[in-house]
Order: C-alpha cells, then structure tokens, then sequence
C-alpha cells in the first residue's frame, strides 16, 4: 500500500528501484502493452482488418492515461480498468475501434501487468543476489581462516573457522538464487479469461487469441486463465519471504557478534547514539532482523488472500494489492542493507 | 512504513489525515516541544538558570530541522535523533546551551512522540466512530422496520427486522467507543528514562524533572520509563485491529447482503465493470474486508515486537515503525470506506 | 485444536490444568448448568410450573452425556449442541420437559460455557503471575544489588544493577495483572440471543429470563446477545499474548544474559548437548521466546475470526475454536516456564 | 503442539494417519534408523569392526526407549536426544559401542526424522489429493453440463457451465499435485553436521560417511548440514498451506453457492440447528475455510522461524515443532473435509 509512515524510515524499509516497478507510469504502460498485443491478436483472427490494427495499434501508443481521473474513479469502481479503458476508448477511433478489449476483462490486465512487474523484479533481486555471494567470497578471501567460536542454543560450543560462518549464511542464499528460473516459469504466465475466465466472449477463437498475446507480451499461456488460483502471485511472495529470512538470520548472527565482542566481528560505521557516544550500535544487522519479521508478518496474508470468492474476489485480491508490493521493497531493502552490512565488516573472527 | 504501492490505490488504503501526524514536519515539532519542556523542567531542578531556560527554549522555537540530512543519517544511526539533536546543538548557543538533551536519549523523544500522535489519531478516529455511529441511526430510523432475512452459518434463518442487524453492527463499535477514554488514559504516558531506562544521569532530580515534563507534555509520568514494555503502543494497535475488524464484518455482511439482492440490499454508486457494465459491483463492501484482514495480517507483528532485547532492542522497535503508521492509516480508511459505504445505501431490507 | 504434535513436547508447550477447562467434561458440565439455569429462568417467568422445574433440574443433574456420539455428531452438525440437546431431550420427561432449551441456541451455550472457562483460566494464570512476582521480588532482594551491564541495541552500555533489569522485567507483569479485573468484568457476559440473536422465541419475557439466566450463573447480561461481536472472546487473547509477550522479552533476556556469560547470569538444570556434555544450554529461556512466538502469530487469527458473516459464521466461528484453547495452554505454559526459569537462577550480576 | 483443544472438535480438525507420524513411537523408530545407518557407515569408513557393527545394530534394533523418561528429560534438556542415547548407550555393548552416535548431534536425528516423517505425510496427501481429484471428475461428468450463474465480486455475473466453476476449483489442486515431486527431492535431505554443523569429529571421512548414511536412508546428501536454513521444512509448510488455501476457497464457494440456494448446489449431510431444524447447515464447506485460514495463520510462524541465532537456535527449532505437525494435520484434515464435502453434492447447478 501506499503510505506515510514516519518520515524519516524513508531510506531504511524502502526501495525506489522496486517501487517504480508498481507506479501508474509502469503499470499503464503494461496495460497499453497487453491492450496493443490484444488488438494484434484479434486481427490474426480475423477480427480486426490488419491496416484497421495498425492505425489503433499506434493510437494506444499514442495514448496518455489520466492517473488523477483513474485514482478517483477507483474509488468508485474498486480498480483502475474501467476508467482506463474508458480514457482509451475515448482516445481511439475509426473501424475496429469498438473491439477495443474485446474479450478481455480488467483482472487480465492487473494480473498480467502484476506478473511482469514481478518479472522485473525478481531479476534485479536477482542481480542484488549475485552481488551480496560475491561480497559473501570476498569476505571469506579475506576473513575465513580467522578462528571464530561456533554458537549453539547461545552458548559457545566448539572453535570453528569464519568460513564456516559464512558458509551457512551463504546456502540458503544460493539456494534461492538457484530456484529463481523455476519461480520465472512458475510465474510468467499470462493471465486472460474475459469477464467470468472463461474467454466466453471469444468463441472459438480464444485459444488462437490467447496463444498470439501471450507471445506477443513473451509470457506462457497455461491454455485457461487463473483469476481465483494465485499461484504466480504467491509463489514469489515466499521466495520474498524466504530471501529476506535468510538475511534475517545473517541480521540476527552480526548483531549477537557485536554484542559479543571484537573476537567476532568488528563494524564500521555502526550507529550513533544520542545518549551514549562510545556506543557503535549494529543498526543495519538489526534492521535486517526487522525486514525479515516484517515480510514473515506479511506472508500470511498472502495466504489468506487465496480464499477468492467464486470467480473473482475483490476483498482477497486488494489484499494482494496491499501486501504484494510491500513485501517487493521489503525485500529489496533486505538485499541493499545487507549489502550495505557486508560492506562494513572490517573483520570477522580473531585475526590468526 | 513509506512505500510505493499500485499507484492506483492511493485513494483505496491510505488515509491523509492520519499520516499526516507521522510525518517529519509534526514528529519533529513534538521533538522541540519535549526539548524545550526539559529545559524549563531542568530550570525548574535549578540547572538551568532561568533566563538561560528562556533564551534556549527561544532558540529551539525557532530551530528548523533539516529533514533531508535526518533522513541520511538514519541510515547510519538507525534513528533519527542523534541528527537531530546534533542540528539543534549547532542551533543554540549560549549559558545551559550543553544541558540541551540532558538525561534523555532518542527512544524518549520518540516514543513520546509517538504516544502524542495516537493521542491526536485516537480523537480522529473517535470522531469518525461518532459520525458512523449517527449514520447507522439515520439508517435505522429510514430503514429499521424493514423485514431481513436473518443469516446464520450461511444459510436463511428467520425472518426479523433491518434494526436487528443494524444493531448487531452497531453494538461493537459503540464498545469501541465507550472504550477510547480508558485507550487514551492507558497511553497517555511520558517516556523518560535516558540511556538506559534509569534516568541516572539526574540523580535525585530524575523524579522532579520527570514530573515536570510530563505535566507540560500534558501526558501521565509513571514512575519509570517503558523503553521495552510496549503496552501503551501496543493497546492501540489492538484497538484499531478490533476497530477494523468490526467494519469488516459489516463490509463482509452487506457484499453478502448485495449478493443475495435488492430484498436485503439496494446501493448506489456501486462499481463499474469494464466487461460487464450492467454488474453494479459492492466494491466498498469488500474493501472493508481487505482492510481489516490487513490489520489482522499486521497486528501479529505488533505481539511478536513486544520481544524486545535487554534494554531497548532496535529490532523489535523498528518492526513497530513500521507496522503501526499503517494500522492507523488503515483504521482511518476503514472508517472513511464505512462512512462512503453507508452514504451508499438506498435501502436495506424490503419496503415495509 | 486437539492434535498429536511431537509426541516428546508433551511438557514443554501444554498445560494441563489449563486443558481441563475445554474438555468435554468440563463444558459439558457448563452446558447443564446453563439448562437448569434456563428451566429456572422459564419458570421464574410463568412458563413452567415451579414444581416440574425442579423435577427437570434433578433430571438434568442426573444427566451423563455420550461424548463419543457427540464428537461424531459434531461432524455432520458442525457443533456439539444439536446432538448434546437430542441426548439430554430424551433424558428428561414429563410436563414442561418440551420447554428444555426453550429460546436458546447452540452459540449461547458454547459461548457462555466458553467464557465461564475464561473466567477460570485467567484466574489460574493471575495466580500464577503473582507467584511469579513474589520470584522476582526474592531475586531482587537476593541478587538485585549486583552491579550488571546495561545492554541497548545489542551493545553493552552503561553499568547499572541487577535490580534496574528485574525492574523493567516486572512492570509489564504488573501491568498486566492489575488489567485482569478490567478484563474478567468486560468478559463475564451471559451470551442469549436464540436462533438470530434477538430472543424472538421468548417474546416480552426475554429480558426477565435473560436476567434470571445471568445472575444464576453469576454472569452479567448486557441487554442483548453478542454472537458476532467477539470482543469478550478477542480482549482475552490479546491479554494472554501480551502475557507470553512479556515473558518471552525475559526468556530473550536470559538467553542473552547467557550468551554473554556468568557476570551476567547463572543457571542451575541447564539443557543438555548430546554432542558437546560441557555446555549448559538455557532452553526454559529460549522456550519462553517460542511459546511468545507462537501466540503472536496465532493472536492474528483471532483478529481475523471478528469477520463474522451475518448473523452468526461457523467458519470464523470455529477459528476460535482451532485457536483459543491453544492461546491459554501456551500462556499457562509460559507461566509454569518462567517460574522454572526463575528457579533455576542461581545468580544474576556480579558477586558485589 | 500437543494440545487439548474443546474435546468434541475431535474429528473436526486433527488427523489421526497424519498424527501418527509425528508420535514418539515412528519418531524414535528414526532416530534408531539412524544410529544403525551410521554404524554402518562408520563401519564402513573403517572406524568400526564389521563383525561388531553387526552386533551394534542388532542390539539397536532391539532398543525400546522409555518415552516418559525422555518427556522428563526434554523439559531440562530442550530435546529428546540427549536421554535417547543415554539409555541407547546403556542398552548397547561391547567393541565400537563407544562410537555410538559418533559425530552426529541431536539436531540429525530430529530433522533428519522430520524429513522423513514430511516424505510420508506428502504421500498420504498427496494420494488424497489424487482421490478429490477423482471425485472432481465425477462431479463434472455427473453435474458438468448444468447451467450455473458465474458470480465476480459477489455479483452475478454471466451464465456458463457447472463444469467451468469445477474445473477452477481442480486447476490449483493439479499444480499442488505436480509440484509434488520437486517438493520431496527439495526436502529429501539428509541432515548430518554434528555438534556444530561441520562434522568435525569425523575429520576426513566426513564425506564418506554422511554419503554412505544418506545411501542407507534413502536420502540425498547435499554435501554439507543445513541446521540453520530451513528450507526443505519450510517448503512442505508453505505447499500444505497452499493446498489447504485451494481447498478453503471451494469451502468458501460451496458456502456461498449453499446461501444462493439449490440452484446453484444441493447438499445432503448438511448441519443440523438446535434451535432451527429446517435449516441444513454447509458446516463441512464452512469447516474448510477455517482450516484454510488456520494454516495461513500459521506459515506466519514457520517464516518467522527461519531466523535462527548461530549455528542452531533453540527458541526458533521448537516454534517449528510447535507448528509443523498442525500445518500437516490441518491439512490432512482439510482434504478429508473436502472429500466429504464431494460426496455430500447432490447436485450442482441447475438441472439441465
């Protein structure tokens, strides 16, 4: 959701990349996408006259929504759809004009626009993933031959080495890395089945239709839509969740190192206080602690809003919308303090 | 938390009103006031001279925070206020100028901050609880004597009248009411402890300064200070859930009410459908629903950052900042929905 | 919810005394007692002989109903009223004996059973929260002059002494004692409404017999049924998970304290390794942390169970019944774990 | 957990089959696997005399544990291991008994008994999940052709067929199935890392033997332990809650189907009312949405456990204990529930 909070938290829960990913600008943009392929489609089968296709191919692209009109009228109609197709068919014109998402309904366009953000998303989560095992290597180059004591149940247990450390705090994360093409396939999906999902306004030619905008927009067409089974939406949901509880965990680790001492790990730029001075406070690796409570609080609505209503839900599908973004730039924020936390560990373990 | 969110939803989840009381612009004015009431509370002690106490708090009123440069330096504080009251040290000068801050630390200007916006928040809502409490009467005196089929376990029961469910819907927010006085006094409380809860650096002026605060604050002075004993925070989050969750149970009654049909329910100004323009969509109905399992959904993190480290844990606290701001945004749009969604209905049961 | 679990936890998570109280025994118990108490209630009000009231009162003390029929019953059913009411139908006899569960439903019994089983439970857990405060008065008064180091943010402060902690760990125990009068008053509530919650069977006499009924079972009736308004159920939930909440910061404490070793904490019966015989793990204390988990994920639950639909919902309905019980076996243990814990302290601070 | 709950919810939301896996007797039935699969290895890795592996393994094989002296030991140890292998080594003898349990810790057996207990609890689901599937077939070759009203955002929508709405509600139960096999090989992992997670007490034979263990146990070796990433536990705890969530949302349309009336569903079996016995009651639908929404409250938990302390957490391992086998009966019995529900349909949609 969209909201203040206090103002002052505005670089530590947030992430702009992320957040850009679900603004107007992109999500209209999808919109127009789907509504260009979806006229393209429709001319293959023979609906459209080709020219006729062209020309309102090139007015959508022409084409700029009003945001401020749309956020009001959602108010009234529970999603933006109605008014931006409204606004387009006002834009668009001559023969074929009428056809102007035909078949389509405004789920097919949130849901797809959703899954490609999600697209976007989980690759520069990607990328931030690659970036924190290589920081992840680089510590280990540097550090991992350091003696450091192993911690069970909070008591010492045995000496180990700071590679081993590291190493625990590496797998799950390489593990995540690693089920990201699968959660693509899982999720690139594109959702189409007009107003009851079941492409009734289509006749015969759904399949034909379905197939071409789905390789139009470079996503699989499953051969049905998925407006009550969220599957796509809430598969990335846990791997979010798993990621930044995997960042979590190394979180809790370098804030209990630093309660332990020097012999653990040594933190620049740690935190100031205001009371305290001498203090150097492990801000960030707290604050990895709180991104992870935080998506795991998140994550059950996610399951709850799979209880859908019959054949479309508006109660458990803004529930989604309210929680589905959130847990993107809680994530990316996990992503960014830890590599931020990883950057700031002068050592780790007992120089050998 | 300050999130992006579907741009779309900015009118949906959000409430103006309420984020408002968390923004830079009012945290920080309620920062000046506790500095500027510790200084006359230190005058008071004798530790401050009082034309000094004067001069400084002059100096403070006309103290302007550099929010941009708090903002960067939570990054690497992990608060905003070691910034800010290293700005302000900057600001004043003078006699008693180094007593600025004396004996407190960030979590007392912030929780005291804190507990003064859900002060301002609690009457905003209390007053929207008022107004829908007066529309359910209006709609009971139009409405009341309408025959209803009654509903139970999801199957018709018994016929009775409008005013029975009426009054069903009525009863738990009048609780919720009649429950605000004790909400407020249980968290109108100063929070006051300095580094580490004890107020040690006062020695045996901690009670008198403390009482002295707290009485210009217009808040209660406990005794002791609350750094990890989150009750007066967490009451209101439980408030507000149970707030929300009663609006979502009549938004959960009347989609079911719009889906049996004009005998239970007529409502204008319903949604618009982009495939289906005769549908007349109970869209604010769900909504209700969505933002109450949204509270519900985040009310577990409020429980789970009552586990609070030793003397103040940054973890826990943050997973606050960054639940609370949204249940009272929350909470103030569920009210704002109810009262859109009573102001749309026509008729409840059948004419008489 | 009656389920296996790891057959080895059976100590660490449940409470038997606490579990008595929802056993069949026990309910049903209440159950008869809320049906003698209406045969009284009826005949107070002229609609049974007084004579035949006494004879169905024997009769109904005489009663020993089938659980193993009731518990298949309660599948087809969905409750275990219909087929306890048939049971005890076909028990009594004889002139007034039609009148038995005269204007009562299923909801009023089980809701007032339950609530009568909240009254018992928190008195259980009120006295063991005053035995755990004597505790930590004996541990202040032996140890609490031991100077300890005050932790903020995962970083050794400030010196201050033991009893500066046993302080802070005391107060929110405080608090939440002192609200359990608060809360039994805002709980002891007769549920009666009837099929739809309106009494419509008893016609003008609903309110004398609702009143008889209350103050024979030592409830209060508050003008009107509540079955979808939960807050007599909800605000204990809240209590218990504020209640482990703040066990589970002193379980978080100990592990700490632990963590950082003997200068801060001795513990006598610590937890064996089956690998490495030379630690002493401080399980109780983690266990506290858990059990405080577990109840702030499960009090979302209970948020969500306020979204009734109509005039009564079995799926919400019996949501609190999959989560209620477990919220109070989980404090009690919490209880009985924080009392262990405190026993087992051999010293807390440094030898003075 | 092992809990109370209200005696007569007995049948409603536990699972006997499931349960049975997670009991002392098939638990402890692993962990003896285990100590004989390692004798094995050890043996094979040379560090035991073939000859006397035989005998060790016989003697363990017929070990029976004292289950009440390890439910007193776990409430001071934290875990059944430690008193497990101190009565299994008093039970054992002779050469290479000293090397019982030799380089392992408790936390191999618990999760490498749990991963096991998770194979067969998926393979009874998902045997049962083959079954709804089954009988969803015969739903729509008995009721597929009728005509039936398609709802979105409770609304009528358009008219379609009965066989469109079943074959939404079978889509998501057919990706759960499919999902199946990449879940067990993504769990199907031994646990092996003694004391501190680096077999350090095996030296360089750690490979073999964790391979040669991992061969005898069916499992596979990931080449490392994985005591504190949780993921091949925590993926069966989100595919159960997804499963039940897809069960909750035909619960919550075959309860809002039955409010509609017969023409939409006829069920028989239905609930019976004490107070209104011409109501039939879809208790069975009402059921699954509870269970759905239990085990989205739950997952909740299992996130929030992922964020263990070091080398292995005490209070994060038994919040898993404490909802794992919940997560696995809860779902156990939301496809029983689902099951009977089926076979409850008379007819869907309107006859043709």
């Amino acid at each position: 959701m969209q909201t203040g909070g206090y103002g002052w938290t505005s670089r530590l829960f947030t992430d702009g990349e992320i957040a850009k990913q679900f603004s107007d600008a992109a999500m209209f943009a999808r919109f127009a996408s789907f509504e260009k392929a979806l006229i393209h489609a429709l001319a293959e089968a023979g609906l459209i006259e080709p020219a006729d296709a062209e020309r309102l191919v090139g007015q959508i692209a022409g084409f700029e929504p009003d945001p401020e009109a749309i956020a009001t009228a959602v108010v009234r109609d529970g999603l933006p759809v109605p008014d931006y197709v409204r606004q387009l068919r006002a834009h668009v014109s001559g023969p074929g004009s009428s056809l102007l998402h035909h078949g389509a309904t405004s789920q097919d366009l949130i849901d797809t626009a959703t899954v490609q953000a999600l697209a976007r998303i989980s690759a520069i989560l990607g990328d931030r993933l690659d970036d924190l095992l290589a920081l992840l290597d680089s510590l280990a180059a540097r550090d991992g031959s350091n003696p450091l004591m192993a911690i069970t149940r909070m008591q010492p247990a045995l000496g180990f080495s700071t590679q081993d450390r590291l190493a625990a705090w590496r797998r799950p994360l390489e593990t995540l890395r690693d089920q990201l093409p699968a959660l693509r396939h899982r999720s690139g999906l594109l959702q189409f089945g007009g107003a009851i999902g079941t492409l009734q306004a289509l006749g015969d030619r759904r399949e034909s239709v379905a197939r071409s905008l789905a390789k139009q927009l470079n996503l699989h067409w499953p051969g049905h839509s998925w407006h009550s089974a969220r599957d796509p939406i809430t598969a990335h949901a846990t791997w979010m969740g798993d990621l930044s509880g995997a960042l979590g965990k190394i979180g809790q680790d370098v804030a209990l190192m630093a309660l332990r001492g020097p012999q653990d790990i040594r933190l620049s730029d740690a935190g100031a206080s205001s009371a305290m001075p001498h203090k150097q406070n492990p801000v960030t690796a707290e604050r990895l602690v709180t991104l992870a409570r935080y998506n795991a609080t998140l994550v059950s609505g996610m399951h709850h809003a799979q209880i859908h209503e019959m054949e479309r839900s508006g109660a458990a599908w803004m529930l989604e919308w309210m929680i589905l973004p959130q847990m993107c730039e809680t994530t990316g924020a996990s992503l960014a303090a830890a590599r931020a936390l990883f950057k700031s560990i002068d050592r780790m373990g007992e120089p050998s």
